[in-house]
């Protein structure tokens, strides 16, 4: 079905999204992976062309959109073209949101401009070695010393955290209250030059290896009291409301792998032959091929029905849950299939397929895992 | 989420459909349960109350609708009241189109009104012993005599076929051409009460219980040829064409009866308590039907983004077939779930999830199997 | 492959009661069917030729077979004749066993040799309409007075409850303990001529309709001390060690549909035609029914070490758990699949496909459900 | 259950095994999974030890086992040991069978005592770059020139082919008939050092790490007639047979896999802590571990009974197919559930489940896809 969402100006983004992706990512894009860290310079020039940070307003040099379109457009033409750029999105779609919301008019001179350029690089640091899902779990912790905090911790599944130049950490600065675990948490905007700012190992993934995950270690790092976000304390209500934006993206990015992975196999599907036949004569190729274009039909319908609600300021947080633990779950059964269609190599790197594989078996578990969206849309159905 | 596609009208419509489904249908419906077969009245109260026949065009006492989503509300909310009819559906989103499309203007005056008043009972008799959801095989003929057609052959599955006035009988006009297995196909709008039309054993079916499913036997009955619909031997092209709107139908059926079951799972578990505490409180039962939710969430989107499509004249055969094949199957592991919520109770007929899952396992078949969809999908994707 | 635990015995025990099976169920089978009740006479005639109630010792005119693999043959035979006899394998597989085991030497002469003769027939009443799967959840108390407890409550979900004579009881001698909600449970094996027993409703079920599964009601009835089952207080126990004979004889019933719904999907394939070409011809059949096919070779295997086990008394709780949680769930998607295969006529109740269909749903839950089955591997695995 | 295959002879080797696996494999397995190839030793090793080639017959300096439980031993071992050796059962579970059933007396002079020092190392080359799973599509051609063959084609895929010593390379020796596809295939033990032996990419894959999978090209090679194995023209049937054993090791390897899946998984729930209480403690968490034991349940079973039918002659290639199919499409399930528990850390390559999940998806490729498993048991079936 013709997606409906997209007007000219959107269609006329993604061409220049996609000549972006031709020039800019993809020749590089395998030496990155095995690097495991894109090129800082990427969002430089991503910036530049008025890519990503397209919310930042006019008068700090950004575009000024309100639409979240654009973003969608911007991550599924990376995807498309065979390239995940899960830092990038997290500085863009992740962290760009919060800085925009709770900055202070100080703070938006500060770093929004910044970012407009591309020279402001950001992460967010939520998970802990011992956390997981559990947000209220945090135990880094800032304590205030006059007009500084001192910042202690360590986190982990830290994406962009090697070339962020500005991390939102996640911390306690009062110890949780009986009745509420959620309480006294707060987000500091840490420079990652302050001394005491450790990057640990770079974390071995089983796929996602174009993007760096860290792990991180705060020691008596000092941080400016102008450096938090909002107010102290708020920070899982903070969280909350950003987890819809952050879980849509998710959502959107696996969209687009499944459409790739389809992509993908349908072509050599037609181009493939086996036992003396053209694959795609197969009956089996064509009910597999035709089960996931089904699956993603309905998928896409979810996911730009959720993109209207974002928009309209609708998207609840189970309503985010769901085309989160939807698309992730469809997105594995797809490319799962696709990779079969592809035979033995599917299995190996150098055929994006296999890609598309690595990469989404964490999709079910990071932005919170299936179980976490589980608990989440009980919850909303009154249970 | 919200759904988008309602405006007051819609709104205002529902209501007077639940009030309908209260006070004409669920009063009478164990009855029709137990008979496998509505009262013919049923029909005209509905017309009466312009609940169904919406599209019959005001000159002929219609109302004129141009919108499927009166349509969509009327299946929504017989379903949504523990009403599953069949045959009232297969009378009026699936017969009646084909005479709005096709009729000549002296058809029109002579069957349309007649709809409009709720006194001419349609049914649609496609499917034959031997040929399932192979259309093209159909072996029922119809030989021109003069100014009569002589019909004779058999079909099964006709659904309303005990209470039609008139019924649509697909029938070879002419053999199928060596190149085309589809050409020679014609519709006549036959007369139940001709000379020769035998209706024949009542189906006992696993579900579907208030629906009459009838096989129906055709001995040299003569038809006038004002009673051919549209022109000779172009059948298959009106059947491919309405196809669309029939299969949509289905999905609409198909998600209501998901949105109930989950409606009666969820009260259940609420309600319910076992090992010392109630059923809503444990995990399992929690996950369960955020599952369930999460799917309905896509299937709904799918079919609400179909039936705009639908509206605008953009829904193809692909289209149709893929929110028929997500949501049938969507609809089967949804019921399966809410029925294992209560237990022992789902299985005992008094317990409207059972008639939901018995109900179900057709929808797979109906209108198209789920094969035909994957090939008919699989041809849109170019395999 | 070839299953190896049956001998010459057992080949020729099956081939009576195939003979059995043919003589004395099939052309009944219908009329029990509609009564929801098989004949009385059915147990007699069985015991006499003694296919049921193998166990009981020859003393007592039995078999004195002390080999469960007679039981899975009877099991088996009935269900590939297309004749499901719950009623009557919960006489033999699940009650007998416990009067074999639990009997004082005066009750072994009152009821065993009554059994053998086929005029004692047993059910066994756990579940309570508050309680579902949660056995220690039961409110039928029996009140000790004198020589007599006095029994009040009431069960549902009784199979063979309508032809039994004697129905062993679960229910309260004492309440249930602050640390032991299981402690106080007895089983008293109440004559069904009792004033006050009373037999309810017999259940309208989506399947298994020669089954009668009945409610009943227990008003003062006084029951001879001396028809107390066991130590009074230790019924947990005994149900828990014979749920293990109970839950495998789920999975041998389930097994043998699973393999019936095959052999039909399989001479259904072979005969049918459709779009011009034989069903078995087209790839998406073949795939299907080898789905089936190795899926059932799993479950066998599974299902005959666990005779093997519990032969040799080795069928551990946990085993008779994953075997029944295996097969009930396989036996599902088989069942499913291979009425698929039947297309619209595996609706139709007069296929046997449908009854198999509609049969198979309540074996996720009789006997324990899959979820209480979980609970049980769960805590095997330590967890 | 207790697994009933094994008796202390192969507990005994199970224990020297597992002695050898943390000796010889464990503290190297991460080198060679960097290399992408074992070291050369641990052949030698390994067959020094007893532990592999045991089939060869004792005067050729074997152990002249003529049981394969021990080689399911330590298959078993490895993995439950996280250590995935691929080319080490190519060796000896898939290559050694061939020359111990077709080579003549001279070969086995030549071969067999090689193997059993562990100083011939094999490999099998099947697959090219355009056939797959399609044997009889092979393109590599042997031409008879006097007493040598010329051999001239290329290899895809080939495990283990960067140590071998020598390759059994199936090629065609003639064309195939018109009747017969599979006609006119010879397979050649070719000597890896020979002219024209040329070893291409090393290719880079999702997972199985430590395993070599290499690209062979062949130029003119001049192979000596008296290393043809067998009869010229027979090696599709000779295939045909070995493939039983060869996809019963991937159904052994794949079982192993899932059960330590499952003992990680078991081990993490039991130790890990997330939203204030164990993981184990979650419903969620003991009912998923709890369905992946039942399946690992019915896995073994079918398993346990394979290696039986084998060791009695009994396998046949619909046999195998099953438990291929069965254990590779569990493995996959389970393996994907033991991840998940795992959350985050389940993607980081450092945890051993990482391993398993990244090795697991070509399981359902190699030796034979699941498609071509579906189309060899869909013909036992009379499909």
């Amino acid at each position: 079905m013709r997606r409906t969402l997209f007007d000219e100006d959107h269609d006329a983004f993604r061409a220049s999204v996609r000549t972006f992706v031709e020039r800019e990512i993809q020749p590089y894009y395998q030496e990155w992976a095995e690097l495991g860290l894109v090129d800082r310079e990427l969002y430089t020039k991503a910036a530049r062309q008025g890519l990503v940070g397209l919310q930042v307003p006019e008068e700090y040099g950004g575009a000024g959109a309100t639409s979240y379109k654009f973003n969608a457009v911007f991550i599924e033409e990376t995807i498309l073209g065979d390239a995940n750029l899960g830092s990038l999105r997290v500085h863009s779609e992740v962290c760009l949101p919060y800085l925009l919301r709770y900055c202070t008019p100080e703070q938006r001179e500060r770093w929004l401009s910044a970012v407009a350029r591309g020279e402001l690089v950001l992460a967010l640091a939520i998970t802990e070695p011992g956390t997981g899902s559990d947000v209220a779990g945090v135990r880094t912790t800032a304590r205030r010393e006059g007009d500084h905090y001192v910042l202690n911790g360590a986190k982990t599944f830290i994406t962009g955290g090697a070339n962020a130049d500005r991390v939102l950490v996640v911390c306690r600065t009062s110890p949780a209250t009986e009745d509420d675990r959620r309480a006294g948490l707060s987000i500091l905007v840490v420079d990652t030059r302050s001394a005491g700012f450790e990057v640990g190992r770079k974390l071995d993934k089983i796929g996602l290896r174009a993007q760096d995950t860290m792990e991180l270690s705060f020691t008596d790092i000092r941080v400016p009291v102008e450096d938090l976000l909002g107010e102290e304390g708020k920070a899982f209500g903070y969280l909350a409301h950003n987890l819809a934006q952050e879980r849509l993206t998710i959502a959107v990015a696996g969209m687009a792998s499944a459409v790739r992975a389809l992509e993908l196999a349908t072509a050599y599907a037609q181009e493939r032959s086996v036992f003396g036949k053209r694959l795609q004569d197969f009956q089996n190729t064509k009910f597999v091929l035709a089960e996931c274009a089904t699956e993603i039909a309905a998928g896409q319908a979810l996911v730009d029905q959720s993109i209207e609600a974002l928009d309209r300021g609708m998207l609840t947080p189970a309503d985010a849950a769901r085309a989160k633990l939807f698309v992730s779950e469809m997105q594995q059964r797809v490319v799962d299939k696709c990779l079969q269609v592809h035979g033995g190599y599917g299995y190996i790197n150098e055929y994006p397929i296999a890609g598309l594989y690595a990469d989404a078996r964490v999709t079910r578990i990071f932005g919170g895992t299936s179980e976490v969206m589980k608990s989440i849309i009980a919850k909303s159905l009154g249970l």
